[in-house]
């Protein structure tokens, strides 16, 4: 695959042999496989594209999302307080559209990702974002996690789901001890429910990651801004 | 190495064989190598410890640090705005006490992470927190990045310096097309410096990431919050 | 006036006598004058107006306004910063819309707000503004204030201008000692230029007010928000 | 009375003919009483102080304080919002140790403040702080504001309760229409609450307002803050 760029910034992650047609005209399949990362192609109206390789991140931000989509900056902050990298063995549920899911993957490749969606229509759009971008490290399995998970000796579990809390009861036996629960919620009052059944068993913070964007030309902050995308709970398991 | 935890949640993080010493009491070595992850051990004054297998977070939570480290939320911000994972190829500078180092390290392991300090009492610093945790995957070196990078086709490079702006033009050798310069300063007056020398040849935002903990049993923020950390500059060579 | 909210909670202010046309219909300027306030008042096509005597929130809301007026917030706290009620002596530079000049005007009453506008166009709107409200205790003078102050023993000033350091100069005759000078920017290195030229003789700090909106069923902030505003220097003249 | 501040910025609010003792030594109260705003006066150690007039700011700065108390940007985005002024007719529960209080006074002066707390301990506080300043618009009565309101045909009720929900009922009689509520919450639980019984009859929103100190010679901000004050609900009676 390839990513172009053109000159307002935009992307499209093209496969070997696709033609890209835009607003600036068509970019022939054959030139953009010829392009070495770095070089430019050039459609048939004379504009210019820039050719890279593309990235987690292009992915990412080019998936097929839903509206409630974690952020980037949540993906990072949660693997980090999570502690997982390669071989990292990570249970996530619910998959939603599968972004956090790819993140996740290519965080702890080669080892494989599970993932659980309860919902048919979202597993499907996670699939056709795991097979668009050729995404092999994932085992998405339509369940529902509240009747019970199906691994064990997990070093983490991540969440995105409306009642954490029903979760924790089967995480005696999934998550190892010293593992990680992640769990991600848009309403305070989530956090609190997942709050009073942690208690016993597991350390435990809440907060949320809020992202600034500036200018810094104007050595200014954006005018508007994402206020608000969810509340992070992450809980250590120490017995 | 093993991973105690005293009933006020406080961590230490202990060698083999070496014995633990505290308020609480002595816990003997032996018992502490004995113990399985999930165990109690109990000191000679019949106080309980927790003990777990440590992890990166531990680590930097525990490892010796100046005043300006970076928190673990900017690390898991970085990573992701650039990308990186197991086997990228990294730089960094400076290296200050070797927080960020150790993390990436834990990222991109068994890649072998590189990392510049110019000043030799910081590169000590960083050193004994290398050993102690066992961190194996780091190439330091004392020298001025101001002056030249030694190293080509890089992933990324992460600075916190003074003047990163400084670096830019030696990432035209060094850093791959596609890569991503990823940049943290107090000031906002660096970030547009950096900005200044950026245009032409790299996509590029600048943002701060905010931190706010909350007590999900009152449903209310902390009253005291680390009000700042950093302005993070993310940048893509384009070309 | 009366001020008139239909079901969506739209404001329509209303001169005596005169007749409101919606998307509702019309509501005839008779029926409006006899409503009381907290009546209702219907149109033609059956669809009901909640009636009540407008205030200065709501001048605010509907008056006339360019891209950078100040938000009520920042006007709430500059002047609690300032320590101005009614009858403080306080001049404002620039008028701009006017928005803010009503806000004080509303403050300090009876007594008059002086405020300096440089450009025609500007002025002409603010003072539009302050005849469709019946804002009558308000001085506007077409001036530039980096030119001198034509006032003395002023309680406060109040600044909005792109080099809001040039008129420190002309402060030494025109701030009584102990009055403050309260200055809004949207870049932080204006704040930097005005805080060179404080050093003796002010005690100030610099701060943002950032607004964040809840909705409080969710127990969750909104998705999206205001992110910035402006800086806000609040100095004291000590001597 | 006047104010002294001595070479590190630290207020002292001294009445008339009162003599101050500091760590710099003491000044008599004749030299205090002679000396005009803008003027320093000496200590017996030769230690500068600069005299001033106090204002409202100052008296809430060196009042006397529990824990809890409003911040002064609180004070002043609760007063815009409700659209208070001179002569309005307002109401306050609970007092506690009269700073908001005092700030009301401010406002609306000549008229009076009225202010219920049901503690007698907090009351005496309160009152202490009113006569030390001699501020005299103020009613301050120890009862129950849960029980009943005795006031009516009030242009805004400001309240900073554990309960305020169970003070709308009251709000039939008390609150003229096109009137003010602003309450002051902790927990966003408390806004909720209020939220759920404010449905018919009120306009109204739910905000916090978050305070960021800058270092402008830094173009940086402060690295300690305070992350959390309230939740303000600002809801408007319309009918």
């Amino acid at each position: 695959m390839k990513l172009l760029i053109d000159r307002k910034g935009r992307k499209y992650i093209m496969k070997d042999g696709e033609d890209l047609h835009t607003n600036y005209g068509m970019v022939s399949g054959a030139d953009i496989a010829a392009a070495e990362p770095g070089a430019e192609v050039e459609s048939n109206r004379g504009v210019k594209f820039a050719v890279l390789e593309p990235n987690i991140i292009d992915y990412i931000d080019k998936a097929k999302r839903g509206p409630q989509a974690m952020t980037l900056k949540d993906m990072g902050v949660e693997v980090a307080y999570a502690g997982v990298h390669s071989e990292s063995r990570v249970l996530e549920a619910g998959t939603g559209s599968g972004l956090f899911t790819m993140y996740l993957a290519h965080v702890v490749a080669p080892e494989t990702v599970v993932t659980y969606e309860v919902r048919d229509d979202f597993a499907a759009i996670a699939r056709k974002n795991f097979e668009r971008f050729g995404i092999q490290n994932v085992r998405l399995e339509v369940r529902d996690i509240y009747e019970g998970v199906g691994e064990n000796g997990l070093d983490a579990v991540f969440l995105d789901l409306t009642e954490p809390w029903r979760v924790v009861p089967h995480l005696l036996e999934a998550l190892k001890t010293g593992g990680m629960l992640v769990s991600y919620s848009p309403s305070i009052n989530q956090s609190r429910q997942l709050f009073d059944v942690l208690e016993g068993g597991y350390m435990h913070e809440t907060f949320e990651c809020i992202l600034r964007n500036w200018k810094p030309d104007k050595m200014s902050p954006d005018t508007r801004m994402i206020g608000h995308t969810g509340f992070i709970t992450a809980a250590r398991k120490v017995c």
